[in-house]
């Protein structure tokens, strides 16, 4: 059995299937994907791939599976999907998936079109060893009794990413208890095949629920949504759209370029830009706005929106229109709380079982923030018709 | 400078009084006394002792009171009561403290008497190296500005030991961040000698402060008050109860014993109890309920009251009378929760900047329990006569 | 399977056997004999059992075992073998096994009265689970074909204590890699019982079997030969020989003593000796020589010369003949050179494939070191009086 | 005080002048630079950057300045330097070195160029601090007497890397003790600016120093020289080479690029390496030879031979020129041996203190490799042009 070295899990050895989806040009794409885009350039130590974090999943996904009593054939489809949950990802992962999505319909667990193209060797690999590409892509969408395993609350993925983003930031807030965690896991229900079991963790383990929550909430205040890389994403984004719109790239191209292609693309073809985002010579915050400040409809506002309000902005001042960046997250969220554990025998909501979520949601409120973003010389004229055009509601807070 | 490794902190480098400090018997004696006492029962690592517990907290002091500008005289002082914080501990470090309290009225933070007795090499290196003894105890106390540094809701004590803790349990749940956390206090207010000045986190450290709680709230439910190490705590408070029933020790005498002294007299003047810690063959719950099914006087019960029910259940069972325990915890409590933190320019308690408190606040309330253990032969007749003279309120909960 | 939290390892699973074979009283006394005896004295946090390395014995035991190809039988007595390995432990370790060996004839490694001793639990559970003591204890002596697994050049338990001293003292040398070694073992030839099979590392891991060796020979330099543990532990043996002598406590009543009890013991009837060691008051080195200042036939000494010497050189000086304590290790030696592994497809001897081990080899005799201990206010004269007495030659080295 | 968090050393605090390094075009380039160009491909957690390398070493150079007693401005150029010393590297590190070497005459350690034009954004801002480029080059140069703390036997940079290495491969033998380390150098004689002084490891750190030569020996053979990484890498300056034929581009323009430009640029100008490159469909060994296999003259052989011998063999087989890559690295070396250590009070070369360094050279003599690599299908015939042209001698070793 082949087994490759993990900076995380130390040696991660790889069934035959696995070693073959290793050597796919769809996996080795991954190497050039940073995990965490933009983040490194708050943490310079963050510079892990999808591809190890690829590994990592199968391998958290192989000891969870060994312990659910699953028939073989259901465990070989897991553990593939388990493998290629990112493979659907575009160049800096999530930093492109907006302007995907809004052009092909596609998020980036939505890979029934890579998987089931028989020109791709990934799809061949699956079918050489007997495994239904259709079946792979359902389980990364979530689908199936099983497929809440790789992607849904209480999924292999997101115990990876926590340590490791952990692990590679320097930041202590992602040690989740993997090791407890795939060893709790219990599918309950079900014919063997997976079908109509529900996945859940066994009594006694509230606390282990509870703590892949909060070290979610507590990764977010402070790797995820750090500002120095919600800067750099939303110039990213930005560049992005204005290469495809210059460029006349097919999407699709877009999606198969890697972090390194898109790098040397913005920088050379929309330098105003990218030059900054190669260099970290970053916008700075003109707005940093809590959600009660901001009017209800405006926190909902889509791209459409938000591309307006910037040229509202960057008119009223007098700039350049990709001089001022308008960055409105989704509404706060807590994916992790819809998890199941037994409690005094019974499988419970973690939300029901839990007097820590209604708190970690309201901190997520708290945490929701609205920027605008502009060259440091044009901040305070970029900030004061930002607030206005914005209709944003003055606090005693003061400015960032 | 003398350097000593400890394998939380790398080096640990000490000052000339620290260096003195550390080869006085009174210091010494903390290499004997196990930081977790019975909890290795549960988590066979956690040997670890007050002895590097405390060479731990020194070190973060002396970070921590490097950035909060003190003049020299009160910084060696900080650095003295951080090193000398935990002298005051008897055998097994807080399973005995309520045994001393009732008999001396001193919690272990109370070191005075210890410090300031001239016959005491400790308080001979303090006066020699131009120390106060008195204000040393004071701060360890708690009191003037800087002694919530070294016991309050922001000490270095608790940073060190949730560290700790959690790298030698193995529990990945206590990781917090000590470098962020030491660089980021600050002294508002005050004269330089530390005096009327407030202890804060700066501005930008809201999810910092809730980093504490968290690991505190987590390390708890899964280490702290494990119920295997509260059995096992409760049988050696019995014993040294007896013990000093039966040999007529001295308290302060007792006090002075380390953890392999009355390991030792225990097992020889109690075998009863003794012999049964030391093979590990412990009592198992008969009873083990929340706080909605105890009755509000039973839990603010003290000792007395304790006693009182284990001798009504023992003779209404028919068995010895050291055959039942009960163990009332005090009522839930988050000391941190009166942190304070800079937000937007202006110290607040954690409590009122963060909705996480009143979640962690419930999850602590859900998991105080009442326990009542006997021998495992005994446990039905024992949880029955147990659950009517304490007037237990039925639940539909499986008993433990 | 039941699980226990290992600070080194993560989750140790332990099988049925093994979870019966830890409650039992032999395995329990394990939790009392730390595993570096006096190299806590030294650094601070090497407090780990003989109990928790045990626990990690097993678990690469079974890793291991895993991939050897051998019948369910072999590998559950080798499991065995694993767990129990250190059962035949005295007080303080390798510190008091002088002592045992010179009364009863016996090693730690000698452990077939214990576990073919039908009144004990240990021989019990083993019969219980259709095991044989007899077999178990010669695997644990290094016998048959996977005895050196469990007690050879290349056995689980140095790649446990290595690592896990590491961890435990903080000193960063003992980092071998347990993952890969466990995974390259193989065993050569062979029935399936492992009778007459060899086991070697496989092609390609001379630099694996090389950091073994270095990882060992580092330590030995940093941890285990430290000159004040070596102080500690000649004032150790001493005491307990006194105690020995004025209690006429059997022998075999004094292996089954745990260290809580020797060092009541000490303190309370050989107070001159075991008070200082429970405070760490440690006597000084008079004498620090290396190989070339010593003559052959005192480093080739036995334990009735090493006496005689401290009577010799007590009485020239005037002291009490507690009050010098002569230290001469065995002859330096690299057992582990001795191990096996895969060269251009054949098994070669360490030593014959890697020239580091003579090197390794020549540092082990430059750091021989004979120690004479005394207190300090006698160090001069006892210097002169041994260096005379010893015969040791003049070199221009600054004495220690 | 600026901070940064790094995952090796936790924060690295950032003096004034660090702060504005930082921020220089020269230093953020380093983003781009992976510390370990190739060995990813065999290692994928090793995407560590020469950005939070350099911090490392800053951090460990500020460390180690304050213990050696120099002047205010000595010690603001070395730490400078230390910041400082890799901004000479062009893409892929030393994978481009002897290109630029060839081109240029220039080292990446020779940076006197770049730190004295005047228009670069570093020069400036070091000569706004009052620091001397000229005396900051010669510093990263090795020369003075502290140069040999940024580029020497005992160098910081050394201490950072064999960590930072370990710690991002998953492979433990890099393990050194830095903390030790820079608590344990002494300059000895001189006159505070450090002229004429040499830098030396204090009295008993004899394993310290050897720790260092046995972390670079493991490091070498594990990680540092694993033959993938080698193919790559021989791969990697082909394609550069030809890519520089090809386009006519400027070898200092070459030197500018960052890893993600050239592989752009290789995959699209020199697809037939550069798309094997980015998706790891690499070339195999088709000769591996130890150094007794290989004619002396051979092993001294330069670039120029190297390339006339790829086009021999290439043409003996009736293949593409690039199908073929002879790879003979430099004669084993050991720079660390060289490293002073003070013992029995007198400064000892640590070659003549320690007989291990002997058996290090021999193992690194030992795992000398010339290499041959072409497409996989090609393997045999050119295996037997090569043996054949380059004259190596029959052993009885299997082929690669």
């Amino acid at each position: 059995m082949k087994a490759i070295k993990d900076s995380v899990h130390g040696h991660v050895r790889l069934g035959d299937v696995a070693a073959e989806l290793v050597d796919t040009p769809a996996f080795q794409r991954l190497r050039h994907i940073k995990q965490l885009s933009t983040v490194r350039l708050v943490y310079p130590s963050a510079n892990h791939t999808r591809f190890e974090h690829s590994l990592g999943v199968y391998h958290l996904a192989r000891s969870a599976i060994d312990g659910l009593g699953v028939d073989d054939d259901t465990a070989a489809h897991v553990r593939a999907a388990a493998m290629l949950h990112d493979v659907g990802h575009g160049p800096y992962g999530h930093q492109t998936e907006g302007i995907i999505r809004r052009a092909t319909g596609r998020d980036h667990d939505d890979v029934r079109w890579l998987l089931t193209d028989a020109d791709r060797e990934v799809c061949q690999v699956l079918e050489r060893n007997g495994l239904d590409p259709k079946r792979v892509a359902a389980l990364i969408d979530g689908e199936s009794a099983l497929g809440p395993l790789v992607s849904g609350e209480l999924d292999v993925d997101r115990m990876d990413y926590l340590v490791r983003d952990a692990h590679h930031t320097g930041v202590p807030y992602g040690t989740v208890d993997t090791g407890r965690l795939v060893t709790e896991l219990r599918l309950i229900g079900g014919d063997g095949s997976g079908a109509s079991a529900d996945l859940v963790l066994a009594e006694g383990n509230v606390a282990t629920a509870e703590s892949l929550l909060v070290a979610r909430s507590l990764m977010n205040a402070v790797v995820y949504r750090h500002h120095v890389s919600r800067v750099a994403g939303a110039m990213l984004e930005r560049a992005s759209e204005r290469y495809l719109d210059r460029t006349g790239t097919d999407v699709e191209a877009f999606r198969e370029m890697a972090d390194h292609d898109l790098l040397v693309a913005l920088r050379d073809r929309v330098p105003a830009l990218g030059e900054r985002i190669e260099r970290r010579d970053l916008y700075k915050r003109a707005v940093w706005a809590g959600i009660d400040e901001v009017p209800a409809g405006t926190v909902d506002a889509g791209r459409a929106e938000e591309r307006a309000a910037e040229r509202e902005i960057a008119d009223a001042v007098g700039v350049d229109r990709d001089a001022v960046l308008v960055d409105i997250p989704s509404r706060p969220a807590l994916k992790e709380s819809g998890s199941a554990v037994v409690v005094d025998g019974v499988p419970q909501r973690l939300e029901d079982a839990s007097e820590l979520v209604t708190g970690l949601r309201a901190a997520e409120r708290r945490r929701w923030t609205l920027g605008v973003y502009c060259p440091a010389e044009r901040v305070d004229a970029v900030a004061a018709a930002a607030r206005d055009i914005l209709g944003l509601r003055a606090t005693g807070r003061p400015s960032a």
